[in-house]
């Protein structure tokens, strides 16, 4: 009888959601209580032994993710089915954090660097009261907005600029903060307004940084020449809109 | 010169929302922290001394509220106008509770009595994976639903029936069970199904024990009768759906 052979690693890709409100962000801590220290935690329950999981970016504290993207390499014996793994994962994990979706995937795939885009939203309430149910799921403006200001300012943004001035220096100076945005949508239903930033990647706090700008243009408080100056590196932006109004929509593959 | 004359009393009427996960319900009762007690807690330090809040009807730990609505008589000197009424109000409470609208109403409006009906929403997340944001907010049931059943029972209830087997026993008998509903509407989204009840009343629970039972059908798990031999006072349900999926969203004057 032949002695079981040792299971080939699987790569597995998930998609995961949470409720950035109850975290410390995406990106692991001393302090823990971050949602990859909680979804580390529920493989190392699972497998017996500690795994890396590989993000397809960092999420700050407060941010939500609907569909944040992550990859993992098991060598669990016996191997376990991907539905199996999101079941599992999903029992070891709060229920602020889901497994949304959970495949294989090629060794060559790798969450942040196969990526070839991703998609933020984010959300804005503008009426004289915060509803209840949008507490740290929206950002909440009374006054008024001008929506036209805010489409017309939008559009400067599109394309590939240096978005260097809409990046918040997080220690280390990036080499390359030259980013691609392919599309900004702006709808208005009733109070509501949303923001969705298609794009090939963003620097650190770009999208909070662009929508806390945008809306001062919105505010009618900075000139037509703002944004473009800002393009140019003549000026550097610090406002920035909170964290809980913004959604990390999609990774695109 | 004259004394100055004692005001009049003013009456308010009030549109209140609320998280329902973060209160003991709407009713006030000794250890504190309902939503009428909040709001009579903010009226009192406005006016200096308590006042009583008339609600449209009481809501369980755990309901939301988009639309309940209350009346309450001022007699603040000096006087308030309603919209600094509501922007005091708001700055005195919790920002799970929020005035949404605030006006002078006449003498003879009573939130109760003078209310034609009622209006509540039942949310229902039906697939595998029950996302972050839908915690407390709406029932997961990740089972299958036969929608064609969940319609052809819903319409079994419209009209005016006896509702005493969709009522919990709050202690005192109630003298009057029959109640109309006017309209039940269910709508499938997604993973997202909505039941919107409309009606001129509801009984203790019912809503919550009509949505549980009917859910009971659209799994199959119950025959055709069992909701006429209900409306017919043979048989009781039990099946009563959470409450953290269920909405007050308007009442009807």
């Amino acid at each position: 009888m032949s002695t079981p052979r040792a299971s080939r690693p699987t790569r597995l890709k998930l998609v995961i959601a949470y409720d950035g409100g109850r975290f410390q962000g995406w990106q692991s801590q001393s302090g823990g209580n971050t949602v990859q220290d909680h979804i580390e935690g529920a493989f190392e329950k699972i497998c017996g032994h500690p795994i890396t999981l590989h993000g397809a970016g960092r999420t700050d504290a407060g941010v939500h993710a609907l569909g944040q993207c992550a990859h993992v390499e098991v060598d669990r014996n016996p191997p376990l089915a991907p539905d199996r793994w999101l079941s599992a994962l999903n029992a070891h994990l709060p229920r602020e954090i889901r497994v949304m979706k959970c495949n294989r995937a090629p060794q060559t795939f790798h969450a942040r660097f196969t990526a070839k885009g991703k998609i933020y939203t984010y959300r804005i309430w503008n009426s004289t009261v915060h509803p209840p149910l949008e507490n740290g799921r929206s950002w909440h403006l009374p006054g008024p907005l001008n929506m036209s200001i805010l489409r017309r300012e939008a559009k400067k943004l599109i394309g590939s600029h240096d978005f260097a001035s809409f990046a918040a220096n997080r220690g280390k100076p990036v080499e390359d903060t030259v980013r691609t945005i392919r599309e900004i949508k702006i709808r208005k239903q009733g109070p509501l307004i949303t923001l969705t930033f298609e794009g090939n990647g963003f620097l650190y706090k770009m999208v909070r940084l662009i929508t806390g700008t945008l809306i001062r243009c919105a505010q009618e408080r900075a000139d037509g020449d703002w944004i473009p100056d800002l393009l140019a590196g003549k000026k550097k932006t610090s406002f920035a809109a909170p964290a809980e109004g913004l959604y990390l929509t999609r990774v695109l593959y």
